[in-house]
């Protein structure tokens, strides 16, 4: 099977790392594709960063749906705000899955509740949003920021791992959480250190959409198409965005 | 004062209903300017439509702030799937309401429970979406879809008008609504005649995100700049989006 | 247009606060007439002064109602409590918004999260069922007490303003608030000044319930006869409180 | 031990009715006091009769409170819109218990969910929002009303009885509903012979609120005092409610 | 009547505390069975242990149900994790309450908020989940622990009461607790002297599981019988629970 | 790795057919080892037999525990009710899944909202708490049952396979359902026959449970260790029971 894993930035280092993470779990047979679009934000740190972070995701599964025999049975969003998420369930055929959803649904059956460490603190409504959003708004008993940007993660200068650690174990004593969900795909790397010093789960996002896609794939389950989920309605699209209409270069059938 | 009307679609009649339904309720003094973006779908119907409507919707917005004395005061996104609404907030100095939000609003003060009447029945789920998450998820006693594309509600032919009131009837009688919400910026132009005939409010969401915006500035409310609505950081835009680098054609300062 | 903003306490010093506050704010061509009934409780502090503020709050909407040529298009009720909103709903012919309501209602379009600042200690559980009611109980981060009695607000000597301020920062550095609503119609005064100190929107809810109902009115909105909300069934009235009997001094027929 | 059982409404038939009721249900040892205030409205079917019985009930209540030897042990609510609940526990020394209150406990331990059958359709957003209140929201399967005014229950020509049994059963065969609860005071009556013919529980809340009442006060369990809930604060009462002014005739102490 | 209440662990001197508790209370004419089984752990500390202790309340309920002329009114499930109170409620003929649930329901009417104060830590989730099962999530400020196993508590040198009494001070204080619930039956001794020290009221689950249960028996109500909560289906058992199968000692008909 | 797949019944047909689902999806290189307890019920259709079937279901575990080498990766809970899931997950030392759970989360993966298709009507109770302690209450479109026994589903006399086709086809049409729940282990050999027929996703929990432990292993997740979780405390156990005495045989350590 076909994986396709999109990093909806434009930072090619972090569509490495995210593709690594993936690959380091994906099951026998499974090909793990990891691309970013062309267009965008480097980073996405802000609402108007996801906003716009949305059309490249969509181009690259549009472009992954006309790819003929290499078509990607699956598609892991790798951005933990879950961005265009709904918009990309109606393009693919397969099943997509976002890593904030994907990470939850993991923490949810590892114990009572988790806490989501993340990057700037104006990202941690959104993280609320999407714990609230899925189910888990009961669950979620924190979501602490690091305050480091998150191009500057993997810079051993920023002193991410260790901030991140210093939050987790806080997370863990004040605010009573069973496992630790990293509230960033550039986090990907803190993954099974973290899980080792800290005596609880850490759960990885990308590693957890991943096994999700994987698992639906496995199931021959894909995204329903009655009525909300099925394939947006041909319409003209103007301008700088003309390219996304949909009539321009058709997608193949889905299976109902 | 000065309101922005951004309708997020490309259609220019519709930009043209929505600037009327606004003209005809603000108050002494405020000047409405409607606009659409010339980027994006002609329609929005879809999750995909509605990722790809903000852009442009961004784009307005950003040119608005960077009017100089021309800067409007605040801002009505006018799309009832209320798209890009928190990454609006982020550019505006001014308020920024969406009008699904402020029909909502407007109806829970009038009874206790209201329906929505909207286009096509593949958007009722983002309407419960948008119900439950501005907390009004109870007060919502029913989405019902007349099944008429947005474009083609003001042609006659698609016998949309009679529709609608159809629908409103089996709301205020099966589902026990005490008001009717308009689920689209196009359906403006049935409120009035339909308010008569239901012996219900009917409301239709540009008026009241018009004089919901224009209450808060009169206010002198806006958005708040702590932490997650402050203006988004700097940073680098590829490709086809590269013009939305903020960067590049700095924006004026927002008040604290 | 004619607003009538009833002050539910007896205290005219109040009634003048409240009406200069809607009076800053309304629209062109809104006059604002504030009054007090002249039964009931000095101020409203417990759920037993709240209870016995009703009957004069409705007193002076059946007057209103009655006052053929003078009848108000619209009411505010101006303490913070919403006290008898719902029977209010049922005589007025026009809207009817309380100042909780509204001042909630603005606060979470502009930010993810408010605090309320309020009098008493023992009030708060009601700030938070309204809070819970209106659907904002998981926006309102918390609420907090001066514990200075509503009528000793304005007396310099009890240090509210400093009290309400020392206690608004302590909510957006502790509790993260994004805005900060006054829980006291008597608060009103502070609003501007503590605006521009805290650097967040500060909603004073005599202001915004006024425009609220402004914009309702100038929509042509009301409150819902349909069932619930339609007129009291006549009825026997006895003792006390036979003056209430609406079949003594009927009222005009309500639209709809 | 001494229970005051307080017909909001100024019906003597309704009270002798439910004085009835909690009658035929005490323990040994237990007196009912049943009475109903002289002031108010005849019957409680809109917001505006129950905003307007509220006095009297706590008029009641005090009086109870200033009996001396006499005073009661706790109270019953007697109205199934518990008017002024929060009020009555802020005067009272003894617990309070109102009749939807106790009907809706008493339902959620026979069963996972229950119906209310009431009297006009009015009335039932009211007795939805009780359910809410109390944290049964999600176990009411519906609120169905039968129509017929409170004071025509009894009346055989209002075919009350066999309304209230075709809407029970309505309930169970539809809505699934595992008992009944009777919404109304004066539906009492209806109680023992109902169960018997519809084979689930069927509750009246004038007998659970008797025990629940009972139950607490043998418990030695009374309402806190603790904050919200602590006697009002004395101050000025005005105009036609003057006598409510708490420093006129005062209250006894509350033990802590 | 007859009341049997069913301590679940093996613990003799627990049975007797808890048949003391409900004696206490119980009311004229009311007998108490206090008993526990033969079979299960010696204390309820964990989900294991609580899973274990099920069989052998069922079979104490099964016991009772076949005790012919001594067959209870009703029961009591004297455990604070209200184990096995469905399957309870589906072999009883009378009502069946658990101590937790009886607790919470009646905090609720005394105040707007409850701590519960327990043993372990590891038992607060189990309190947390039976609160928001109840409908009383919003209610429940706080669950705090002890730190003292259950068999310990009447161990004057594990210093449980003073630990209860401390942790009680802080749920009022700090999470403004308006009553305490007493989170084990072992703690029943301790309530009345809390009670007298803290000002708040202090709830023992024994005593208002069984003044609840005597409740409903007096209004002649019981667990409905419909569809969920009938007798199970008799079917094969099978090894060591080849006891439980109903056909084999047949149960007597529940009415209805 | 090593899965353990649990049929908490004593059916050996149930437990083969779960095994064979099991093993239909499972990974390269994962064993599947299906088993069922030699006591408690034959089929779990009652809150009594589900209470029943958990002391054989944490006998298979702890028994899975001690096999040294053959000490299974995971377990799998293979009964809709998802019995003794929480106490399961205190004994073992990898993670633990139940098949409504699992189901559950694949299904909102897949569409906005599912229906269960489950077997007896007084089960349907079960699903709905399920669904909600999950998080998935609002998801939960509706809960149908096809009233065919557990041990009759395979019975081509039964018609279950034509019976739930049909409700299915109803909770598509009325109940807006974007996918199906198979409710029972039992109606895992009708997944793949629905799927084609419905034309929307149909979700075998067994399938979904395995993948997800899987998947958990694979990520090296496992239970939080943490309070709750930790292994039971060692007690004494009595009479039948006492061989889950933990200390007569003790489980080998879990990782932290």
């Amino acid at each position: 099977m076909l994986l396709h894993v999109v990093n909806p930035n434009t930072t090619r280092a972090m569509t490495d790392l995210v593709g690594g993470a993936a690959r380091a779990v994906a099951g026998v047979g499974t090909r793990i594709l990891a691309s970013n679009p062309a267009m965008g934000p480097a980073s996405i740190e802000s609402h108007y960063d996801e906003a716009l972070a949305v059309p490249g995701l969509l181009a690259e599964i549009a472009a992954g749906e006309r790819a003929g025999a290499e078509r990607p049975d699956g598609y892991v969003v790798a951005c933990f705000g879950d961005p265009g998420l709904d918009a990309a369930r109606e393009l693919a055929a397969g099943p997509v899955v976002g890593i904030a959803e994907a990470a939850m649904h993991a923490a949810v059956m590892l114990g009572r509740s988790f806490s989501v460490v993340t990057t700037l603190s104006r990202t941690t409504g959104r993280a609320r949003d999407l714990a609230n959003h899925y189910g888990f708004g009961d669950r979620c008993a924190s979501v602490l920021a690091c305050d480091v940007p998150v191009l500057e993660l993997d810079d051993p200068a920023s002193g991410a791992a260790r901030l991140v650690e210093d939050l987790a174990r806080q997370a863990i004593d004040d605010d009573g959480a069973d496992s630790i969900v990293l509230g960033c795909a550039g986090m990907a790397a803190f993954c099974r250190r973290l899980s080792g010093r800290l005596g609880v789960p850490v759960i990885d996002g990308v590693s957890a959409a991943t096994l999700m896609v994987e698992s639906l794939v496995r199931m021959r389950l894909s995204t329903s198409t009655r009525d909300e989920f099925a394939r947006p309605l041909p319409k003209r699209y103007s301008g700088l965005l003309e390219s996304f209409e949909l009539d321009r270069a058709p997608l193949p059938a889905r299976a109902t």
